[in-house]
Parts: C-alpha cells; sequence; structure tokens
C-alpha cells in the first residue's frame, strides 16, 4: 500500500508524528463504540487532534484525497454512530479537552468537544450553574458525542435534552471552512437555524470543534419517591398515571430486577431486594410545593399498585438508587455482547408497550432487561446474547426487530436519545418514510457536497 | 395577460372560485405585514387554503407553473418576510385556524397554522396548561407565523422562545409533498431534526400546514417589581444587576417615556408618570422562594439608580404596566411609519447598548423610542418618521443601520425574534459573514430546489 502510506504521511506532515496513528494494537481501541452489534472495519489511521486547527486540516485532507472521516469523542455511543468504516480515518477529539469559558452572568459556558460531560457540569457547580443534560454515560461520554446524538438523560423528563442548551457551535464545514453558528445571546433568528441542524446530526455534516451551551442554577436537591412493583407494566401504569395527575417529575426511571442483580454482581451495592420492578421519582419544587408534590406522586405509584411507597428521606439511599440506574448499562455488559433499543412513546403507551416487550420476551424466547426515562416513554430494552451463541445472537435481533415494528405501531420513535448511527438504521427509514429520506439526504449532501463525514451512517 | 389569466384560473380550478382573490381592493390588505418600511409589489393573486390540502394543490400549481408562494399568517411581521414579491401568489393560512388537539396527558397541542397564539393560550389554559411564547402580536398573530419567525415575546427570558415548544410540523416541502417531521413524543433522534430546522425558516422552506407543541402547566401569578428610572441606561445597569445576582425572572422589560405617553395617546390609561423608563420585573418561584427573588430583584433595581421602586402588591396595575407593554408598538404605530430594530446582545453589554443608542439618537437627530425585552438583552428602539417627510426618513435608515453596527460591534445578533425577513437582509449577511450565507443557500436549495418558496427573503 504504497499510495496510502503516502497519504498517512501526508496527514502527519500537517498533525505531526505523534498525532497520526497507525499501529494496529492502539488503533484497534479506537474502532467502534459501545454498541457491541454494529459492524466496523479497519480505518487507514487514527487523527488525533490536539491543537485547534488540527481539525481543520484534517478535513482539508480528506478533501483532497477523498478520505471519509469518522469523528470520535469517548466512544460510549450506543448505536455504532462513531464506529470506523473501510478506509476511513477516524478523527478523536477526546484530547480537546479544555473548557474555554464559564460565563456566571451570560448564564453559558464554551467548552472544547472532548470535555467530558461529568466535567462539565463539576466546572460550573463551582459557580452554583447546571448543564443538565446527563446522560448514563455522563462519567465518561464528551460533549461532543453529546451534541452529535443530541444526548438526553435522567434530567430530560423535566428539562430538555442537549439542544435544549446547545446555542452556538464552531464547525469544520464540509468544504473546509471553519464557521461558528448559532449565537452567544440569549435569543437570535438570523437566517436558518444550522446549529440546532447540526445537534443529533451525528458526524454526518461537519466536525465539531467548540460548543457553547446555556446554563441554568442549580437545581433544590429535590425530594425522592421509591416504589416497587411486581412487574413493569404495573411500574409503566404508575408512569402514566403521574403525568395524567399533571406532576412534573424532575426524574423518573425504571430500573428492573435483572439490572439490579447486574449492579449488585458488579459493584457489592446488594440493591436487589423482593422487588422486581423499582420505580425512582425525583419532584423539585421548592418548599411546600414539593412536599404536595412527592404526596401526589406516591399516590401515583399507588395507582400502578406498587408493593412498596416510600419517600427517601435518605439522600443516600436515593443516590444508590440513581446510581443504580447510572451502572445498570456498565454492569448488564459484563453479561455479553448487549443489544440496546432506545425507543420513545407516548406517555399514554407506556404500559402498553411495556406490555408488548414482555409479549416478544416470551414469545421469541429471550430474556429482556429494562432501564427507562420512563417519564419521556423513552425505553431501553436491554438484550444479552451469550458470548458466541449464534442462536441467541438471531433471537435477540428478533426481538429488537419486533420492538421497534411495536413501537412504531403505536406512534413512537425508533431513537429518543442514542442516535441512528448504525443499529437503527432500518428503523429510521421505515419511521421517517422515503420522502423525509430524500430530504435528509438533500441536505446531508448540500452540507457535506465530497461525502466525507461519517458516510453510510444515518441516512 | 392572457397567459396570467389561464394560470390564474387553473389555480382556481384547484382551490374553489372563492379562495383565489384578485381584487385589488381585497389584495391590498395582503400584500405586507407591519414593516412598513419594507418593500413589497402586487401578487398575481391571493390563495386562501381553506380546507387540508389546498396548500399542497398551491405548491403543486406553483411547482408546475415556476409561481413563487408567499405565505402569510396574520400580517403583523416586522421584517417584511411576508411582504408579496412581483408575480408571486401570497398564499393566506388565516383560515387554517382549527386547534386539533389538546392532550393534557402529553403537555402537547396541535393546531394548524392559522390559529392566533392567544386563542391557543385560551384554549390549553382550559385545562390547566401554557404555551408559554407570547410575542406582543399575541392578539392577532397566528402560530403558523410564530413559527415561520421563531418569535419570542415577554416569556421568553425564562421560558424559551418558539423553537423550544414545536416538536412536530406537518408541512408541504419543495416537491410538492405533504411530510411530518419530527414527532409527537416528548423525545426523538431519528435523522437529522428538519422540524427545529423549519422553525424560523420564514417561509423559505415550505408551506407548514400543521405545528405540534409542548406545554406547561400554568406558572404561579408570581411577583411583579416596578422600577422607575430617569434614563435608560440606568435601567440597562439595573438588568445587568439582576442577571449578575442570579435571578430567574419570568419577565424582566423596559418601556420607556415615548411609548407610554403613546399608550396613553391611544388607550386614556395615564401611565406617563414623572419616570422616563418603566423596568417591569416578573418572577414566579412559588412560596418563600418567590418573595426572596423579589426583595432581591428590588435591590438590583436600586443597584441601577431607581428613582422608584416597588413590588406591586396591585395584580391590576401590574397588568396595566404589562399591557402598556404589548400596546407600545401599536401606539407608536400611529405616530407614523415605524422602522424598529430587533437587536440582541449579551446582558453585560446591555447597559452599553442602550447608551450607544441615545448616542446614535443624539448624533442623527432623530427620537429613538424604546422598548425591550430586556432580560434577554433583545433591545426594539424604535425609529418614527413623519409620513413624507423624505429627510426624517433617511436620517431614521442612518439610526437603523448604525445600531446594527454598534449591535455587531458588541457581539450581538441583528434580530432575536422578528426574522430577517427584507429589512435584515444587510445586517444578517454582515452578521453571518459569506461561508455561513453559503451554507444557508445551499440547504435552502435543497429544500426548495426550484426556489419557489418566499425568493428573495432572508439569505
Amino acid at each position: 500500500m504504497p499510495a496510502t502510506r503516502q497519504l498517512i504521511d501526508q496527514l502527519t506532515d500537517r498533525l505531526g508524528r505523534s498525532q497520526v496513528l497507525t499501529d494496529t494494537d492502539i488503533v484497534a481501541s479506537y474502532v467502534h463504540d459501545e454498541a457491541e452489534w454494529a459492524p466496523y472495519s479497519a480505518p487507514l489511521a487514527v487523527a488525533r487532534a490536539t491543537r485547534p486547527g488540527d481539525e481543520r486540516e484534517t478535513v482539508r485532507w480528506a478533501l483532497e484525497h477523498h478520505v471519509p472521516l469518522v469523528a470520535r469523542g469517548a466512544g460510549t455511543g450506543l448505536s455504532g454512530g462513531a464506529n470506523s468504516i473501510a478506509g476511513c480515518v477516524v478523527v478523536s477529539l477526546a484530547k480537546m479537552d479544555a473548557v474555554l469559558e464559564v460565563n456566571p452572568l451570560e448564564r453559558i459556558a464554551v467548552v472544547q468537544p472532548g470535555v467530558v460531560n461529568d466535567r462539565l457540569r463539576e466546572t460550573v457547580a463551582e459557580q452554583g450553574l447546571w448543564y443538565p443534560p446527563d446522560p448514563a454515560s455522563s462519567p465518561w461520554s464528551t460533549i461532543g458525542g453529546n451534541v452529535a446524538t443530541n444526548a438526553g438523560g435522567v434530567c430530560c423528563v423535566k428539562y430538555g435534552v442537549t439542544r435544549d442548551y446547545v446555542i452556538g457551535l464552531e464547525v469544520v464545514t464540509g468544504t473546509g471552512e471553519v464557521v461558528r453558528l448559532g449565537r452567544r445571546t440569549a435569543k437570535g433568528v438570523a437566517g436558518l437555524d444550522l446549529a440546532a441542524l447540526y445537534v443529533g446530526s451525528e458526524g454526518t455534516l461537519g466536525i465539531v470543534t467548540e460548543v457553547t451551551v446555556k446554563l441554568r442554577p442549580l437545581p433544590d436537591p429535590g425530594r425522592t419517591v421509591l416504589g416497587y412493583f411486581d412487574n413493569i407494566v404495573d411500574a409503566g401504569v404508575a408512569v402514566r398515571d403521574v403525568a395524567a395527575r399533571g406532576l412534573t417529575p424532575s426524574a423518573l426511571e425504571i430500573v428492573d430486577r435483572i439490572c439490579l442483580e447486574a449492579v449488585d454482581e458488579m459493584t457489592g451495592m446488594g440493591l436487589a431486594s423482593e422487588a422486581n420492578v423499582v420505580l425512582i421519582g425525583k419532584v423539585d419544587e421548592p418548599g411546600e410545593a414539593g412536599v404536595r408534590a412527592a404526596r401526589q406522586m406516591m399516590a401515583a405509584f399507588e395507582a400502578g399498585a406498587a408493593t412498596f411507597v416510600a419517600e427517601t428521606a435518605d439522600a443516600e439511599e436515593a443516590d444508590a438508587m440513581m446510581a443504580a440506574r447510572r451502572l445498570a448499562y456498565p454492569a448488564m455488559e459484563r453479561k455479553g455482547p448487549l443489544l440496546t433499543e432506545d425507543i420513545v412513546v407516548a406517555k399514554e403507551h407506556v404500559p402498553e408497550m411495556l406490555r408488548r416487550i414482555e409479549q416478544i420476551s416470551q414469545d421469541v424466547g429471550i430474556t429482556i432487561a429494562s432501564v427507562a426515562h420512563a417519564g419521556d416513554g423513552n425505553l431501553h430494552p436491554l438484550m444479552v446474547a451469550g458470548r458466541d451463541n449464534e442462536d441467541e445472537r438471531e433471537r435477540a435481533q428478533a426481538a429488537f426487530d419486533r420492538i421497534i415494528h411495536e413501537c412504531l405501531d403505536l406512534g413512537g420513535t425508533v431513537t429518543g436519545e442514542h442516535g441512528v448511527g448504525l443499529l437503527k438504521m432500518p428503523g429510521a427509514a421505515r419511521e421517517l418514510g422515503p420522502q423525509i429520506m430524500a430530504m435528509q439526504r438533500a441536505v446531508k449532501a448540500a452540507l457535506d457536497p465530497q461525502g466525507i463525514f461519517n458516510p453510510g451512517k444515518v441516512f
């Protein structure tokens, strides 16, 4: 491959020797995200951006030589969006991790894309501020990756997702230019909102090099209500009842027994109890309003036939349960390759969708574990197949496809916060239909005329 | 014009005789919005959509015959975005005014584009729900128009703008197809967020035929703090101080004496007092938190050298002041053709920007009245020129241009909520620069390949 060698040498000339990785063992840790079921292929190299301008140089090099680029943060994605494709260069943004500005007066922060979500949250908290989007991956995932997938999280049921906080982006475009989209001001409508378009575009429209986010004041710690249920459909009824009572929970999460046991195995936390399903609700209205909301939430849980309901006076217990929610995914991952759904249905349909998932589990003969941002109707059924167990793998895939079918039947969406990547491409195509897919491709072609950014993903 | 006649007959065949207006006197009321300074030309006809499908028929007819379309709601826009252009057909959506669904459980409403903002707000309030975006035009402006401009309003300082509430759109596209963009569910990231892109696109990408919006529970009535100031820069200092104290006002509005006097003239309300500038602040945290916030807001007003500060125990007085804020624009309009700015600067720069506007007023020798969504840094300096007074007109235009120059110098944006339309085209082009303008045009061409939607506007 002398031609390839020459190509890589030219990239090395632009970025510096240590920033272009070709050693197979090292490259191996950059070739896929955590969607273990999504395919990937070997890249030509990994380019690590370490200085401002490295991304632009890489894009210009790629445009010259028609090399596809796959941008990557921490690689915690769950749809294969950051998976390497044959002949590409993976652009790692993990080292572009400076918090450039925290501005309490304007309530904004400006960060490089490699800043880890929790670090941003900790940094702004020092000034009494809060960046709400909190995907379960927040200890590891980067803001750039969060922007790419329009990441959600636990707080989103009340406080919205990544798009609701991103007001400006610096981007290297499909023509190799560096532009600042959006704004720093509280409002702004000058032209089409390209910043909004780039959020959730999964690396298909350019490379994000800087992110300006809105912040909020730190919320009240709030009150936590725990409910145990015999089965997940009952918990779903409680979730619907929370909405029907007009409550605005700041979190409403389901963790089932399979996940709790997996977390216990990993951490020794000892959370699995006689309950089969735990529903964790939070409300954060201040003062008397919060007391009333917590009381109403308890009533909603009881309306779902909870076997146990309590407001947790013990902050540690509340934290432990929420930690279990966050750890469910890595804990389940230890059991084998995980196939993760990310469907969203209307709150009205949460019990019915959970019932259908149980039916699919029985029909297909595979265990389906469940965590859910239930208050949003955002369900994450998890299928595990034993390693190298082809039969289980096929059944898991069959369950995955049927869940998507049932979700669309109920008017839902196939991805709430993980993105389409590779895993949800068939589902997204069915959800959107050929006309909207054509619109998506037209916009992609307009902004990435050479098609170098993450080709073969999403659409 | 037999060819034109034939064209219009074909449109009439599709829509029905009474829906295609060509009578010059009737057409005259559809040819411009309230941006009296923006140019407009005679259309071929006005097409009034009255049944679902009329918009699609009109778009297909326009595509066949290469006729530009200018969509229009109530015509309350302030940038000329809905102004008729030569040889176009104006598509009036005002009669598509059904509230199709209010769903308290999902907290969404689905409406046709011609629904007036206040009517949506009243309809959902019957179920204890709230649609926050409240432009001053809310008694007249339509949701379709609000979507086109990504309208803001008084509540937006705390509760966000139209884009923050639109989750789904039905649109007739540039290929004459009807598609449903976005979602009904709480979250969703399947593909590029085209719904977000259409919000604020000012009719340049298609015709919106249905809008799905998120709702909130009705907020607490809250507490109102009034402050009087000798001059507007002092009020700006108070606004900055509100932000510096970490308060989250639910409204923070400036009305100057010129506007108060104009409202008094129109309504006989008798609001103009010895104060030159009124700052109206609201906080709506429940209970004790609200009491504390109001107290801090009063301290912030005093830090801006207010000559009078009081929390209004009297809801009627508070409502009267807020009504004056809403009526300022129509009241000023009675004085002559109004040229309206819509700049946004960082909160830090609010006093300095207000100072520069005063300087410009002196330099250019023209009176500049001011209202402002001050808490957002969104300022609306208003220039009035006497009718047929060419000299005043030129000076008003000079002031307009200098204000835009100074706003950009301070890192602001030329339009916060009115849209680019025609009036802000030079300013938007300067703000965005040639690279982003090229991106905007590329996206426009991708989604409106024949260029039939509102050509010659925005970019």
